[in-house]
């Protein structure tokens, strides 16, 4: 982490940013850090984006703290990042401008649980999986589950999802509402516990993929889940990848109920094996696991057998098996990091897009045509059963020909899922990697609304500056 | 409809308005309307709200005719208020400060229709069950039923549900993206065909449920779902409302996955059985569907049958045949019709609270209490699956005692709602009735947060003033 980049625009470079900063150190006794290692670590995402500092690094214990960190830096004009733990992919987090990060590792409860209601309150710096440790003993759970274990306010942020969002849906569906702080200090809910509403502006999915630009998420409310009575996950081989993925476009279409189906392509099967000692066939293989009452579960997991077995799926296995179950997936979330493990030293460049599911067969075969003449070493990992699929391209970001050769790539891929009425990213977020993207995706008159909301939002402009709707 | 209202805000009483209104008729040769029957029908929705004339019927026939209408308003500062078929029960389309009603009904094809994807792109002014009749011969079905049978653009508009969200879910979790014209004439898209997305703001959800306040949406894609292999319907008896609705959240608790699950309280079903000629038995009812296949129908009608039984139902009776179920539900439907025909020459003055559902059982309670000691003809039907329920009440809006009355009832019913964590409006929207009651229960910042974005994207206020959030 040597290099860094700093934008020090104009109208960042505030001439009171050291008095501001100041202010903030007094106002937050205990709870600031400007140590060089801490800024370091509030400088980049896990992605391969040039990090950039902070100028001093905010915990916030409570949503009053967010409020009055907000209003100094609105009286400074200090930008402000919100930062959960840095699992982003899009550089969401880097302090392109400087300015406040504002952590929110320390506001990590869970205030408030239903089990009636099926439904939770949290602070948005608790982790998922510490949250799922809590919702366990009530016998719930919450679905969306990053590969990482991301705070619950960064994947509302950045409008998450997982493996389970074919049958439970993203964070999109799943939030109700949030208590936001806008960029003057004020506070708002954007909505209420009802599982619907049409009151007004859905300020709730203005806030939820904003991604810190306009304003900060210190609490989450969450639909939550009866833990299933019976789990079952399957596995299965295919040859070629063109036959998994149309197998699986046929169970969504015939509407078996499928809780996961993660393909992982021959590439991403091997570094799996080789990172977790696991000794899975090393094939394109599909990971598949189906929720309900037992005879549900039977009944849809034989439906989906005899689907894939028709595409020339081979060697079906079966699992009801808790521990069983919990290797494999575990396999499955590891797919990033057993991937980037391939290479010593190297950083992660994943794409994201997303199309119609008619044309995912011919999305992927193409993509991996393209890994193939492009000297590539990119596995593909995919949450096919929502048509979204990643390419975890392996890269030496100071090597500058290289990183040129993987953006030709990802911009033919782009290009291509557009093509097909696609997005340029299921779930991981614009950033600021992905701006031209979103500007080709929906047209400068859609991103010209979107910069007028910012400025109706955050005036000042002083909200994660340099992501989503920056001028680059 | 002798009765009028007309508010001659300064700022809609252009000195050009006339001179707009010309222009207009002559733009649009053989489009528009300054009838008086039209303009009266253009007067008005489905509700009690008094009607208020526009200056102009235009007839949409295409979005470039909207883009050229609304270039035409702006320049005039004429108000546009976009028209489906004036079944929202708000008074969401009266047209408050005059201008041009922009009337959707001649933009009604299914434009596009994959049954791969799932999906379809249709005109707003699409009619539901014209929708559904061209869908079915491919077997797909577009599950959102609000009571009348209103445009596909109306529904995105008011952030419609119906029946069938228990299990599907609203128009906001079934809008794939929309084609918007802006209040200056440009047009966008506020998303792509992808399943799930995370570019950018939520620029789909700003525009669902906007009313018309922020730009007139014009083309609409819809997720589809395979029609069911079977189809149960039931219905059950309920001496009390408490157990009835106790059952029902019992029900959703433990996960059974029903398709419907309505109510209909025993002033709603003797209402029914006296407009649509049935023989049910005239207690409290609840009438549930399910979907799957045969073998998860007969499972989850099991287990429903039981929890119901368990919660002192009596005479549960279970049909597939197609004729019964339809006549059923078509009893279910007319219901509103129903009620309101028990009172020559009455208006309907519907509620539409939705509540957390483990409130759901009191707040019916309480407000069926409150009926009885308030003199008011209100039968109650509800959604309740969903926590949310209309008290249909029966109104003459000359009497001004009477819908004093009646207001006074409504806002205990909202007060109460509110208090338990829910909502002044599950489905039917703000309009002109509820202004009062979005900022009680978002509040005052949360609603200039809503009012700054209304002026950043409609800054001449021109797009249906009066509603949403309008200062009152």
């Amino acid at each position: 982490m040597s290099r860094t980049m700093r934008l020090d625009s104009t109208k960042h470079r505030s001439i009171n940013r050291e008095v501001g900063v100041k202010e903030i150190e007094q106002q937050f006794k205990g709870k600031t850090s400007r140590g060089s290692d801490i800024l370091a670590q509030h400088s980049h995402d896990e992605s391969f984006h040039l990090p950039s500092q902070p100028d001093i690094v905010v915990y916030a214990e409570s949503t009053d703290d967010v409020s009055e960190c907000l209003a100094i830096c609105t009286r400074h004009q200090l930008p402000v990042i919100p930062f959960g733990v840095g699992t982003s992919l899009e550089g969401h987090v880097n302090a392109l401008h400087g300015g406040v990060s504002l952590d929110m590792s320390r506001m990590n409860r869970l205030l408030r649980i239903s089990a009636d209601d099926l439904d939770c309150t949290v602070q948005a710096g608790i982790l998922r999986k510490q949250l799922a440790k809590e919702l366990v003993s009530h016998g719930l759970f919450f679905p969306v589950d990053p590969g990482a274990d991301a705070t619950i306010g960064g994947m509302t942020a950045t409008g998450a999802s997982g493996t389970t969002t074919v049958k439970y849906g993203a964070m999109r569906e799943l939030v109700l509402s949030m208590k936001v702080v806008l960029p003057n200090g004020t506070v708002i809910e954007t909505g209420r516990r009802a599982r619907k509403t049409s009151a007004g502006y859905d300020l709730t999915h203005l806030f939820l993929g904003s991604e810190g630009t306009l304003g900060v998420i210190t609490e989450v409310t969450l639909r939550l889940f009866g833990i299933p009575e019976a789990t079952a996950a399957a596995t299965v081989q295919f040859n070629d990848l063109h036959s998994a993925v149309s197998a699986v476009i046929a169970i969504i279409q015939l509407g078996v109920g499928v809780a996961r189906v993660e393909l992982l392509d021959k590439a991403a099967v091997k570094s799996v094996n080789t990172y977790s000692k696991t000794v899975l066939p090393e094939q394109n293989m599909l990971l598949l696991e189906f929720h309900g009452s037992k005879e549900v579960v039977d009944h849809e997991a034989k439906l989906a057998g005899a689907i894939l077995a028709d595409h020339g799926g081979t060697g079906f296995t079966f699992s009801t098996d808790q521990a069983e179950r919990t290797v494999l997936w575990q396999a499955r979330h590891d797919a990033a990091w057993a991937i980037r493990a391939q290479r010593a030293g190297a950083q992660i460049f994943v794409t994201d897009v997303c199309v119609p599911i008619s044309r995912l067969a011919d999305c992927i075969t193409q993509t991996h045509a393209d890994i193939a003449v492009s000297s590539i070493f990119g596995p593909i990992i995919g949450h096919v059963g929502d048509g979204n699929f990643h390419v975890i391209v392996v890269v030496r970001p100071d090597d500058v020909e290289e990183m040129h050769n993987v953006e030709s790539f990802n911009e033919r891929l782009i290009t291509r899922a557009l093509e097909m009425g696609g997005t340029c990213t299921g779930e991981h977020g614009i950033g600021v990697g992905k701006i031209p993207y979103l500007l080709r995706e929906l047209g400068p008159d859609a991103v010209a609304l979107m910069r007028a909301i910012k400025q109706a939002v955050d005036p000042m402009g002083l909200m994660n500056p340099g992501k989503i709707v920056a001028k680059i």
